[in-house]
């Protein structure tokens, strides 16, 4: 019987307890699992099975009535599961709802209310504004020290780990082309972000305060924030990103909760700018969370991006999008920004990795500057737990295809 | 009885049957409802009480049913709503079912998915070009005449009409300071819009081409775009307004269905520049409206933006939305950008009318460059319909509050 075998250091063992929503092979009944080495508890089912007063929560199909039920719930469920997987009289009504990972589907978990996208990496802000502005007095704008820069997002093309993406054709103009011209991307690239998973909402008109962050922020995810720079390039002055980030967004299929994070959290790098009252962290828990992030193409790493060296954290980014009154609901999902670290081997786009197409990347099947349809982009990641563990992240993976 | 008793003339009556969603006083139940004159039948009721096919779309609590079915059904509960309220026989069981527009309470009358925001006015565009680059050589960016420009916004704090809207706070840098400050926005504003209305969804990966508009779009509302322009001129920079925008985005309380606006269908303004064929509407059916607005503050008619003069089309901010392969969902809206025409009386924004502060606006009531608390904004619309009629389009109101 597996729930109680996990093996010694597993990174999905019952110190991480991720959430998901899943199916079985010939049945469209979804239902909410938790990830426990190589298998899904049926986390509906066996709260069912032994009488959980959180049934109500767990056996639905979709995170959004736990995400809604708010944080005394989440620690209580969490102290439910993790009984459930580790008390021995829990083992014979637990076991046949163990199933195989390679056997169930995964789907998005949660329904996506706004998703918003940061940058906030200093890194990666940094190495854009060389490549972009190379003549530019500061590779930041004014702005990016005094605040977290983000922006709208699409939410209804979030898609979940294992979905091919299509490549999006659009308008792209080179400086010297005389017009812009139309096709499939030719600079499709990836950013390698967390994404951030809202649970319980807040009123309109009433910021959330950094502190508040632990109250409404469920856990995280991965996110991929596929970019084609070429449309991207010709389109986003003045309003930002459109069409160059819109055609897809991938998460991971699991959604790791904050508790299990606690082991993980880090102070964020020395603020070398004094901040405005509602983002000064000073005086906060330490904001920032030590995740090692691996970045391969078609299984080769090309980059492992840590996300402790992030300048803003998320709580500082929820506390600046609520600031001017904007509500949260229960769903919003809110990405970090590309992860770059301070090396070359550290950064989480190809922009960077190839500074836009200047240089190649050799992979075991060619080189590549952007990616190539049929390319697999996959992201992993883990983070410091108890007693030296680790707390598996999971992956998100997608798979370039050609348009139609 | 009022139902068939709708004066000659009246912008509201049985050509126009715009849908929203009430409820009466001292009930939560929410219904559709469908404005004739200055009364609301509760089309729900009457497709119950009628055995009407219908009552499956129409008896629940939001237009999205309705939205989701689709353009032939569209047609369909149009020429079934005509009759009940134009057929004599019906008088009797329709007649208890229409309540006085002053007794109802109108709700956001579908659920906002993705909430989209377009920069559409070749006026707007070079107003704001010469505002805020006025050394630059063409007040149009390069890609202005090639592309719809835009972006996504906050639909969690879209609101309908009546809602108070609390002045955000935020940062702002003017560029003397040293650094940025933080406080409520100064340079509170509107801006004149309207908002096209998705029922029909598609497929992640296909475009839907110009000629799928109608197959797609439901219907428009009036929408104001609060913007912040202060919050706005300091953070848009590279990533597009954000905290500017997302504390609230007001929509009127009434969406009219296009098959009531074909009376209104014109020719967009003469193309300067060559479009690639996806935007090519040369050869398609004329893709403006002809809608007049009104804007009012605290009574006061300030401006009459005409819609007329929109440079790009909603079939082409569709087709331009979509052509990435990015999917829609019933419910996703999106805005025009501000309306303005070409004389200084027809600017659709503060920011135009007094030329960001430079230049006062006389009111009844005192001098104005932005909003002040207290001040209410309405924006109100009509549009040519059959036979010498006009096609009502309600209005979109909000008040300006303090923030606490």
């Amino acid at each position: 019987m597996p729930p109680f075998d996990v093996p010694e250091g597993d990174p999905f063992g019952p110190h991480n307890l991720p959430y998901g929503v899943f199916s079985l092979p010939g049945s469209d009944r979804r239902s909410v699992g938790v990830r426990l080495g190589d298998h899904v508890l049926d986390a509906g089912a066996a709260a069912v099975e032994l009488g959980s007063p959180y049934a109500a929560l767990l056996a639905r199909p979709s995170l959004n009535p736990l995400l809604a039920a708010g944080r005394t719930a989440w620690s209580d469920v969490r102290r439910a599961l993790t009984a459930w997987v580790t008390v021995p009289a829990h083992r014979e009504a637990v076991a046949p709802l163990l199933h195989p990972l390679s056997e169930v589907t995964l789907h998005l978990p949660f329904e996506v209310a706004d998703y918003v996208d940061f940058y906030a990496s200093e890194n990666h802000a940094r190495n854009v504004g060389r490549i972009f502005r190379p003549d530019a007095e500061d590779s930041l704008t004014p702005n990016w020290k005094h605040l977290p820069i983000g922006y709208h997002g699409r939410s209804g093309t979030v898609v979940v780990s294992g979905t091919d993406v299509v490549r999006p054709s659009g308008q792209r103009k080179a400086p010297a082309d005389p017009a812009p011209v139309f096709g499939p991307s030719v600079r499709l690239d990836i950013e390698a972000e967390v994404g951030f998973v809202v649970g319980a909402p807040s009123t309109m008109g009433t910021p959330v305060p950094l502190g508040g962050f632990r109250d409404h922020v469920f856990g995280l995810c991965l996110l991929n924030d596929w970019s084609a720079r070429d449309l991207q390039a010709w389109e986003y002055v003045p309003l930002g990103p459109f069409l160059g980030k819109s055609f897809a967004t991938s998460v991971s299929a699991w959604i790791t909760p904050l508790d299990a994070l606690d082991d993980a959290l880090v102070a964020p790098p020395g603020r070398t700018h004094p901040l405005l009252p509602y983002l000064d962290d000073a005086s906060e828990e330490p904001g920032g969370y030590d995740l090692r992030i691996s970045v391969a193409v078609n299984g080769h790493v090309i980059s492992e991006p840590p996300f402790s060296t992030m300048y803003w954290t998320a709580a500082q980014q929820l506390a600046h999008m609520t600031v001017n009154g904007a509500s949260l609901r229960t769903g919003d999902l809110y990405g970090s920004g590309t992860v770059s670290g301070a090396s070359e081997n550290q950064r989480g786009s190809l922009l960077e990795l190839t500074w836009n197409g200047r240089d190649t990347l050799e992979l075991p099947d060619g080189k590549r500057t952007f990616l190539e349809d049929g390319d697999v982009v996959t992201l992993t990641a883990w983070a410091p737990g108890p007693d030296g563990t680790r707390v598996g992240l999971g992956e998100v993976t997608g798979r370039v295809v050609a348009g139609a």
